[in-house]
């Protein structure tokens, strides 16, 4: 198996390898279910970024030449009438980045750069328990409509929660979604308008850079210190563009892992009140806490905090359910527009969550997370640190560590972790402009996988003894 | 219980009787549990509408003063520590109408006006079945994201499905949705900017207009005939104002019932083509086709129909499972744009669908539906004409009559429904612009109901013998 890629071609190396996968296939005769070499052998062979195999590989499974088997690689596919023989491109490849983590058929590759949990540390038994009750209670549960502000059960249960963390958020001051990335997404169509200037934090969460410039939004960017947001930069920005709202991550900020001191908590919202700025708190790393924690909903007096919450991350990404704080006026606009925008959310998802609020076995689950998760993070920071990683802060809790080797930039970063099997997600896409960076997000959890460790003593440059 | 209403005051009758119906329940030092009277009850005694009383236990119940217990009306809830009195107007008035289906606590009124099927008639038993198979299943069902064009083996489902009414849409053509309205969305915020101008049809999908509305996209009505849009008026509009798109449902459309004859399809293709016109064909009811029947993307030869699908109507309305299939770039921008609003879909609602497509439950529900539609939707018929109403059209399939009886207004017609505990929709949502209308959308699923037949009765106007 040899291709003749070749760069000078106008042709994208990608789309050059899915034609010539194809014809291989084809020439060769090979049955469904032989088996394609893995990412990292084709990538060696041809010389190619393991990033351009596995772009050629979900186009193929995209068009239905290959399926994905998971945790086995990849296969050929059963072939279908009808199915036409070039898919033509299905991504554009400026975002190939940011979603491969979602593909299907990657599983044989460690998520080092990913933003969740492992599947086997999730309440597995607890949830499924859960879903089985509501799949036999009342019927509604499995196929009404939620009504526009989510199920009252829930929003009383996430009342409740909230009140443990000092936030007072009555179910009429709560509207559900699907998650937070939904709740940005209301909350951006709702509150502002093409032309506008908000502060976003820098490093931050792509994704709400994404939305922001989809909707014509300016950022301005607000570098992020060990301790929260930097004041000095931010005060010079809300004197100079007056801008409408600031997004943060208070605590385990994502991608640093950085939490706000109680004294910056404070100030921040003293030149919130004294600039008459809207914050949007995304608090989605809520229950991850462990310590003390400073929350700026929970000093917020004036309603100036709108605060945000997701199951994702600490229960299933899958079900689709997170929720947003706000005044009742605003909560009934972002009610609205989820009708609007897509008539509700799923009933059946909020029933599933709320019972596991109620009877507590949500409550048990976390704590069984924070404790792994601890464990986990002690031991990636100490393994980083004796491979000669440089961390950007040493975080109290939460997913993420900022790290990087000083001097080896993405590329030789990448090409390192694939040949550890590892994926990684590139520094830049944290970077609002989406400008280079040696910077790498690791989540714990995958830290202490021997790929990951294997990764961490390849790319390092330990001290000389 | 008497309450002084006055209409003078400048303050809206609904937050008069919300308040006061808060200070009588404190008043009367109500326990938690007291039964409230009943929506009719309390409209006659204190002489508002019941849209009014309906608000205000709304609101009650939004603010926690009541709870809306299934099926048996509002009662006095366990009161919350840390509940504010007044919640404000948690709903503007202008929305009240078009939601009020959606609510919590209106079980006790027969859902009429509404655009989905009663839970009884639902495939309670093979959707919890499937929903108890997932549970047990893989894993990455439970927790995981799903991929950004949606769950591969339901495309592979949906593809198949499609494949039967002679729809080619390939895999990679088709990327899920959370229903309909989501997949709306998606299309307006892809494909329309503000000021662009397109073709709604009139009457027709009120959530539709809302939408456009939204996004600031005018739209030119097209009068919807027994046989399809008005070609005339279409052609005149076409000539005159180079609409970008137009938005149709082929089958059973909302509110009027009324289908494409083949003639009038193949015509509405030869303009689209003649003037560049996109359409965006939103099949929602296509499962419960009967008989042969005319679709645009069927026809299609020239990718110009984008067709919309949902499992809302047809299976369950709270997983919110839908689909948009269209060519891949447009796939591929609809996909990402997915991401950036949410990050995708449910990867379990997909996975538990999916399944009942595979395992042919689906299938086999949706023919007991039909049949039992077609049941009533002949003795609706057979009854509106003894009443003396008269039908738009007699529908061949579908959930919905357009009748009125003429002479009758609104305002009278949801009265006498009211007082036969009957919830309508008012035929203004129908219309893009709002406009009064003696038409009322009526569900044949609820026509067989004795409240129903007694309000066709009361509210018609049977010819003289």
């Amino acid at each position: 198996m040899h291709f003749n890629l070749d760069r000078a071609l106008p042709t994208p190396l990608v789309q050059q390898l899915t034609e010539q996968l194809q014809a291989w296939i084809t020439r060769q005769r090979l049955r469904p279910g032989a088996r394609l070499p893995s990412i990292r052998t084709l990538a060696k062979a041809q010389a190619v970024s393991a990033s351009c195999v596995i772009e050629a590989y979900d186009r193929l499974v995209a068009s239905g030449w290959l399926e994905a088997r998971h945790g086995a690689g990849f296969f050929v596919a059963e072939r279908k009438p009808g199915l036409r023989p070039d898919p033509g491109e299905p991504w554009g490849e400026a975002i190939d980045g940011s979603w491969r983590q979602f593909r299907e058929g990657h599983e044989q590759l460690l998520k080092l750069g990913c933003g969740w949990l492992p599947v086997a540390w999730r309440a597995e038994a607890e949830l499924a328990q859960a879903i089985r009750q509501v799949s036999r209670g009342a019927p509604e549960a499995l196929f009404d409509y939620c009504p526009p502000q989510g199920l009252a059960s829930l929003r009383l249960q996430l009342h409740k929660g909230l009140a443990r963390l000092d936030i007072v958020a009555e179910p009429e001051r709560i509207v559900t979604t699907q998650g937070a990335s939904h709740a940005l997404d209301l909350l951006v169509r709702t509150l502002l308008a093409p032309g506008d200037t908000v502060l976003v934090e820098r490093p931050g969460y792509y994704n709400l850079y994404n939305l922001l410039r989809l909707h014509g939004v300016r950022m301005l960017e607000v570098p992020r210190t060990a301790s929260g947001p930097d004041l000095e930069v931010l005060e010079q920005l809300l004197a100079e563009h007056r801008p409408r709202c600031l997004f943060i991550n208070s605590l385990y900020q994502n991608p640093t892992g950085t939490s706000l001191t109680p004294k910056v908590a404070y100030r921040l919202l003293e030149l919130a009140r004294g600039h008459d700025l809207r914050i949007v708190e995304d608090d989605l790393y809520a229950d991850f806490q462990d310590g003390p924690a400073a929350r700026l909903a929970t000093l917020d007096s004036e309603q100036r905090v709108i605060y945000l919450g997701s199951f994702s991350k600490t229960l299933s990404s899958s079900l689709r359910v997170g929720y947003v704080v706000a005044d009742p006026p605003l909560v009934a606009r972002l009610a609205e527009l989820k009708m609007v925008a897509g008539i509700g959310t799923s009933r059946f998802a909020e029933q599933v969550v709320g019972q596991m609020l109620a009877n507590g076995s949500y409550r048990k689950s976390v704590q069984r997370l924070r404790l792994r998760l601890g464990q986990h993070r002690a031991r990636t920071l100490g393994l980083l640190e004796a491979c000669g990683w440089e961390v950007f802060c040493e975080p109290v809790g939460g997913m993420f560590v900022w790290g990087r080797v000083p001097g080896r930039d993405f590329a030789e970063l990448e090409r390192l972790a694939l040949e550890h099997a590892v994926l990684l997600t590139p520094g830049s896409a944290f970077d609002p402009q989406g400008r280079a960076s040696e910077w790498l997000r690791i989540n714990v959890a995958y830290g202490q996988d021997s790929r990951a460790e294997a990764f961490f003593r390849h790319a390092g440059r330990p001290l000389a003894v």
